[in-house]
């Protein structure tokens, strides 16, 4: 059976026509995807227990009313809202490929709330830190990025809702803010993670910068995790940029999509977009 | 007239044939296409003279000789190679879509090379640094992912030489690589603006760790750096990853790559890849 998914090759100036079985069909079954998907998970979680392990074995834990330990809230929060759940997030359209569009799309926004609310708790975390320490807010590169990486973010949400969960909003609006909506999530993504790592290193230079040299095991194990951090980023970006691995509407939401697209732009079915 | 690239729109079954002659057509020739490619040019040359300024007004200059300002070598070599060349080595696709594909391709090919033998000239520059200082090499994050950066992307342009510029590889082998060098290109590009907010923050946190608090001009300087660096890198992104603004082949290149797949293939001009 010829495959229904765009072709990569350039040359070809026929492009395949599908049937609806055909768009229907789960595509991305693949070995390929399975195995990726299967290693940005691993990824994530060990970067979630890397970070764990180093708040709980070099930083001395984590406590919300002790000053010193509050600090640590910071970045297990910001590395299980801003990273894991924000990439998960994106995964959900690719994984839950057979499942209704819109209890995907509930999905997906559920998790990004997730991931806003626990990230806000390490926002809060860091702020009395240094209000209890005296200690001045907002001035490494690390604030600026993560700030701005934060408000995109909550924007990003807050657009998406408005776009894609309130009724009302017509086919060809929500066509052509689509593009742009999955641009700026993959770009948040990153720009999460380029703000972690930023992190760890303010950490390590903070707190170990006579030893850092020293190739001490607490440094290692930081960079290790940076680089990490950079592999399930790395993974996330490859699964969410194949063609091949889009999620295809289901036979029902292509007839659904039909007749919403007539009823909101007053255009025939079969009319081009 | 109908555009000939990919329709956005998820729900359309039947993607569109075009001729040949409109495949040849300039189909980027849109106003957003010129403003995002002036937008990134200006961002990346206001990265590269605001580098020069923090090293010239706030670290005293740049010498090969005196062992203080050679360090300072370093961020400008990257910064020109490893993130401004880099980054406009993939727009040329782009930029010079009515060119034939071989000069474009020797030319992306050229600014690679360019890229990496100035990024190697940093390099040199903070590792002699080191020595002259007694320092230690390779333990912080920013020098992790700085060699692996710089590893993958001269291992990137050797798999490119051979696979693109190499006679005798196969049509097949060429089309299976390609989407693979695409996405480890934006991501060495991505990782590399990375390195060097690291590069940024470390710096700060070595040299003005008293004041950067204070919210000195250096850090300030420094700092919006660092954003201009993160909008670089996402216009690049968003320029590089819109279908509509992909190179189409040229009307002459689409009969020869037919003739280039049949002879090395054995395949029918006609036949579905």
């Amino acid at each position: 059976m010829e495959s229904c998914t765009k072709s990569p090759d350039l040359y070809s100036s026929v492009a395949p026509v599908c049937s609806m079985e055909d768009l229907a069909a789960p595509a991305a079954s693949s070995m390929g995807f399975t195995y990726m998907v299967a290693a940005s998970q691993t990824l994530g979680l060990a970067v979630i227990l890397m970070t764990g392990a180093w708040m709980g074995v070099y930083r001395g834990g984590i406590a919300w009313e002790n000053s010193n330990l509050q600090l640590n809230v910071h970045p297990l929060c910001m590395i299980v809202g801003m990273v894991f759940l924000q990439g998960d997030a994106l995964l959900v359209y690719r994984i839950f490929r057979n499942e209704s569009k819109r209890s995907t799309k509930i999905l997906h926004g559920f998790l990004h709330a997730l991931a806003l609310v626990i990230a806000l708790v390490g926002l809060i975390a860091v702020f009395e830190y240094h209000k209890k320490k005296g200690y001045s807010n907002m001035y490494s590169l690390h604030s600026w990025c993560g700030i701005a990486a934060f408000s995109f973010y909550l924007l990003q949400w807050l657009l998406g809702l408005v776009f894609f969960l309130c009724p009302g909003v017509s086919f060809s609006l929500r066509s052509r803010y689509k593009p742009l909506h999955v641009f700026f999530g993959v770009s948040l993504l990153i720009l999460s993670i380029t703000t972690t790592l930023l992190g760890i290193l303010e950490m390590l230079l903070f707190k170990i910068s006579d030893s850092y040299s020293s190739f001490v095991p607490e440094g290692v194990l930081a960079n290790i995790l940076g680089l990490l951090l950079v592999a399930f980023g790395a993974a996330l970006a490859y699964i969410l940029t194949r063609d091949e691995w889009r999620r295809s509407p289901l036979a029902e939401e292509l007839a659904l999509s039909m007749d919403f697209k007539t009823l909101t732009e007053g255009e025939s079915p079969a009319g081009s977009h």
